[in-house]
């Protein structure tokens, strides 16, 4: 049998029982002048491998499952005999290979079974890749799951251009396989599922938060929590439903929703008498219990939160933690009795999303408002920070806070009598709501981490630090190995009372060196490795995560050195990322500056007139035009034109008689613009 | 104009604007030999006030808005023309009057309009009941909103027998109307929502948690996420959305939930290409990915846990935090390579749940296991740990945890190859699911709360103390006051230095009195008031909330003394709690006795064969059957019939030849029977 002469060498027997794998032969359409060249995907017998996306991933058009006359001409056996034992280096090198994502990330010891016609064999993935990394060093790999999701204009993870250049020489199966600079989208999404922060899920356009990321928000919400309830906000929890009614009260607000609100309209096997809405946000869920509970101008302010999760059913290509169709965020509501004491918690709270921009998660931030085309419906202003992704030069919104004026009050009647007096006007309160979502951690991951995998800031990462004994041979002492394992746990023991987030990894079937990956793959902060030879003196070997310098530090004084290195670390990641911003954030006055600085990768502080129509003009004309049939790397940049991102606070000095980036008017400020998520 | 003369003497000019209020004549149907007993209803102008309920309510057959005849016979005018101001105590007395409980809630500032036919003014609340009360002392009162929810079978939460004998003689409107043991749903939904509990909402059976159950359900969560986390349950979340085909997938468990789903079929206008539902509990919607992540048996345990809502959309009668359609809570899934260790956890966790209800929440539970008929669909076994609310003498089950046994994983093929050797059969991991919820405040709340309002436990109420100043008289000198002030504050600081919840209430537009009762409703344990009689000895008057006993504190040693007084307060409400529920489950080996001592709201300990049918027979044999007309108080008690609540783990001994209580069989164990929620 082919099968087993092919891998003999590589001693396959393992137990019965394994995920099916299957060899498929595709024939792209080819000029008749041409010789075809055969794509084998390599897959998971349950993956669905559409050929769209194998046309995709290939660069081929129309392959169609190849019939007996090619399967004899390269591989002489027929097209259902065909099976992984007949590739050989020789004719693999005139094939394309394709392999399913599901088994390039495989743990080693996953166990697959290969049918041949005659017979089944049980092999690792371990076994499995090697075989095919000894017939080819140009494997392709297709996330069909990912691709498979239904969309508008589907685009490979892996863009057309450059796939083999983007994909890192160095390598290993296991690790990031995809370059940072090169396939930003396929990187992105790479090391989101291998370091294991998120997995796709069978609903399009959901996603699984799993632990590593889950930790994150908890940091967060901790963080956040404290501080709101010191300013006297209170959490309650409201239903995710909303009735038809209720929800479209606010006409400008419900506008901006409607097209993404998702609706029940069944329960059972019951049609309802209504369909019913699952909330967007809370607005309209939670002002007509605002206009009953406040009676008097003593209830106010009334001030709540809620932590929850929400629905927007965008058919726009969805992305982890950027765009999803549940999100889990804070969303806050409260009701004032003057603008003065809105406005002022309004800025406070935009003060705390900052802070966790920059405090928590080491992201450089601008805080500004919002233009009145950017701003949420229905609210009086919107104020934001925005954030910045060096590798794609695009500006990204961090997170609002909106002053809603009197605007839902009046709607909903949240009014209390006049304080000065019965005679005076009734007062309707002013209202503010903001939110901050699980978005952030998706920020956070563009903006640090590398072709490694995930890099974490020290004060959000689930784990802080990760302790891996080194230098056991076959020569190390049974005493040695003891004395080496029992300071592990002794570090382990004093960083948790110091209430460092610690763990371990005593495996013996994994190699130090293996570990090591694995621990930059999911990003831990510091790793602390604790060899015979560093005993000796007393001293352990801390490696930072995030620029792998290596620090020897005493074991008399390891706690307060880690603490240090890791806040040092934590200052470190911001300074980095905030000088990139800082250096990419440039002001141009004329427009012939306008895109090619957008080009280079830049968002803009520009004079502006403030119009709503010029705004639009600047996002016209900053797009790329499609003059050639080139297709872009990612679905919206650089043909995407440059959106006002907010107008800072923090403003350039504005010229006398300074005029509008764009248009003839005089400017009235300062606008930052560029791409954006 | 009438109501002008009606009203003058309680001088009610205040300012433009309120809420309209209706005030409605019905005629009842009336034998032609009787005089008709007019309805008057006064309610808020946007209320709706079908006469079903007003039949209810009022113990009439076929109420119709009165005609001419009527009014003129009775308040000599139209029935159009017919307002508030033709009523006075001598025409009252001949009716009967029918409060909206939305006024009755009202705070006393709230603003009301009033209209006459030729003219209008507006009243604050408190003017209004005034008003009411000099017209008659026996106003009944319709919570029009609670009973306008769409169910079957719907009965009016004021029970038609005992209505007049329920509502408390000295309740003033703003506190609880209705009695606890005379009409406990009615006495339910009111301490609930003036206590500012929860409230209801416009989609029915979902509910509003207000910040003083959500914050009881945060010491619930930092109590017991701690606890899982040291056994290494991580936290993650999952999408709320599950396509049909998953979950469907395990078939026993889907036809447990299947009428309960809801499903959402449309996105903004576009109709869904498949339906897709939200969960009801998420084993489907995690274990494909659990078969996914888990690929060596190194990979077991897997401990995730989320703190998440769900939706079960029932069509009983909802009730809150008991029965309701979204509703919050924790659920843990897990997977172990043994039978040992899962069933382990499943121990440890059910242990932890009875912690909370002890040792937080003051409510003693009864551990065991849920018998075949009742355990969780599709798993090995459940166990249970079941409450007991005195008043209605039925029990509640309080939380399950439930070994799945490999029934999901081998549906799910999580398996992993067997570490005693390749050559072994793969090994399908051992499952177990754990989830408590919201439903345990309502426990809570049924279990220790009284006529005057909600009763919390120290451990995880909101506030842990109210401090008020009393005392203060026109006689106060401007020093003393000073004093009384500085000192309430200086109590505040230092009891927040020690970490306990501290609220306080130093309006000076409400009496000592009123705070009082407004705190007693709310059920803050601890009421500290400090006047100047008592600051001369240096001391204050603290007076529990549970017992209302007084104790006089030394400022010396407050801070101890306070602490102290709430952890006996805590251990003592458990203390009571169980002496009810202990003298309340008692053994009862013969069939004759059954009925009678579940009559007397006794849960029952019986010899029992075993049998599911034999189970069937008790629930049905224990039923009260309908033999005359009599509609029940309460829709489910006592005509319900007894369901096993569970077998518990601490055993009576089974005599020798001990017979099943209700059949032949010779009885394998005790089982606890119960009426039950």
């Amino acid at each position: 049998m082919a099968l087993v002469s092919s891998l003999a060498a590589l001693s396959l027997l393992q137990s019965e029982g394994g995920v099916p794998v299957k060899a498929l032969v595709f024939k792209p359409k080819t000029a008749k002048s041409q010789d075809p060249v055969p794509i084998i995907v390599i897959a998971e017998a349950t993956t669905q491998t559409p050929s769209s996306v194998i046309a995709d991933i290939a660069e081929v058009k129309d392959p169609r499952l190849a019939k007996d006359d090619l399967t004899q001409l390269f591989f002489a056996t027929t097209a259902v005999q065909f099976g992984l034992g007949h590739l050989n280096p020789d004719n693999a090198s005139k094939c394309k290979l394709v392999l399913d994502i599901n088994i390039e990330n495989a743990s080693d010891d996953k166990v697959y079974e290969l049918k041949d016609n005659d017979s089944k064999l049980t092999i690792s993935a371990k076994t499995l890749k090697d075989f095919l990394c000894s017939l080819s060093n140009n494997i392709l790999v297709a996330n069909f799951f990912a691709l498979a999701e239904k969309k508008p204009a589907q685009k490979p993870a892996v863009p057309k251009k450059d796939k083999s250049v983007a994909r890192l020489d160095d390598a290993k199966l296991i690790g990031v396989t995809v370059d940072k600079n090169l396939d930003f989208p396929g990187w992105y999404q790479q090391i989101l599922t291998k370091g294991e922060m998120m997995d796709y899920y069978d609903v399009s356009g959901c996603y699984i938060l799993r632990p590593a990321s889950y930790a994150i928000w908890e940091r967060i919400q901790e963080y956040f929590d404290k501080k709101i309830k010191r300013l006297g906000v209170q959490n309650a929890y409201f239903p995710m439903f909303v009735s038809s009614k209720v929800l479209e009260k606010e006409k400008d607000h419900i506008e901006g929703f409607a097209p993404e609100v998702a609706w029940v309209t069944r329960a059972g096997s019951s049609e309802l008498e209504e369909p019913i809405a699952i909330r967007p946000t809370s607005e309209t869920v939670m002002y007509p219990y605002y206009a009953k509970w406040i009676r008097s101008h003593r209830d106010l302010p009334l001030k709540l939160n809620q932590w929850n999760s929400v629905v927007r059913w965008e058919f726009k290509h969805p992305q982890p933690f950027l765009r999803t169709r549940e999100f889990l965020w804070q969303e806050g509501h409260t009701a004032h009795l003057t603008f003065e004491e809105a406005n002022k918690e309004v800025l406070q709270i935009l003060d705390y999303y900052v802070g966790i921009y920059e405090e928590l998660l080491a992201v450089p931030v601008v805080k500004g408002k919002k233009t009145e085309n950017e701003k949420f419906a229905g609210g009086l202003f919107t104020t934001t920070c925005e954030g910045y992704i060096p590798t794609t030069g695009r500006g990204i919104q961090g997170a609002t806070s909106h002053c809603l004026g009197q605007n839902f009050s009046k709607m909903f009647n949240i009014s209390v009598e006049n304080p000065d007096g019965a005679d005076k006007p009734k007062l309707f309160a002013w209202q503010n709501s903001w939110g901050l979502s699980t978005r952030v951690i998706g920020v956070m991951v563009m903006v640090h981490s590398d072709n490694k995998g995930l890099v974490i800031p020290p004060r959000v990462s689930q784990y802080q630090v990760i302790v891996i004994p080194v230098g056991i041979t076959s020569k190390t002492t049974k005493e040695e190995e003891q004395k080496i394992l029992a300071t592990c746990n002794k570090i382990e023991g004093k960083l948790r009372q110091n209430d460092l987030r610690v763990t371990s990894d005593y495996r013996t079937n994994y190699s130090p060196g293996w570990k090591f990956s694995n621990a930059e793959l999911k990003g831990i902060p510091l790793r602390i490795e604790v060899g015979p030879r560093d005993l000796q003196k007393n001293t352990v070997v801390a490696v930072r995560r995030d620029d792998f310098t290596k620090t020897t530090i005493s074991l008399d004084t390891f706690e307060k050195e880690i603490s240090d290195l890791l806040e040092t670390m934590q200052a470190e990641m911001l300074a980095r990322a905030r000088a990139k911003f800082d250096s990419h954030r440039i002001i141009i006055d004329k427009w012939e500056d306008f895109v090619p600085a957008l080009n280079r990768k830049n968002v803009l502080l520009s004079p502006w007139c403030g119009d709503a129509d010029c705004e639009d003009d600047i996002k016209d004309s900053s797009a790329k035009k499609d003059d050639d049939d080139d297709e872009e790397e990612d679905e919206k940049a650089p043909s995407m034109g440059a959106k006002s991102l907010c107008i800072p606070f923090e403003q350039p000095e504005l010229k006398a008689g300074q005029k509008c980036v764009k248009c003839d008017r005089p400017a009235i400020h300062y606008c930052m613009f560029g791409r954006s998520y």
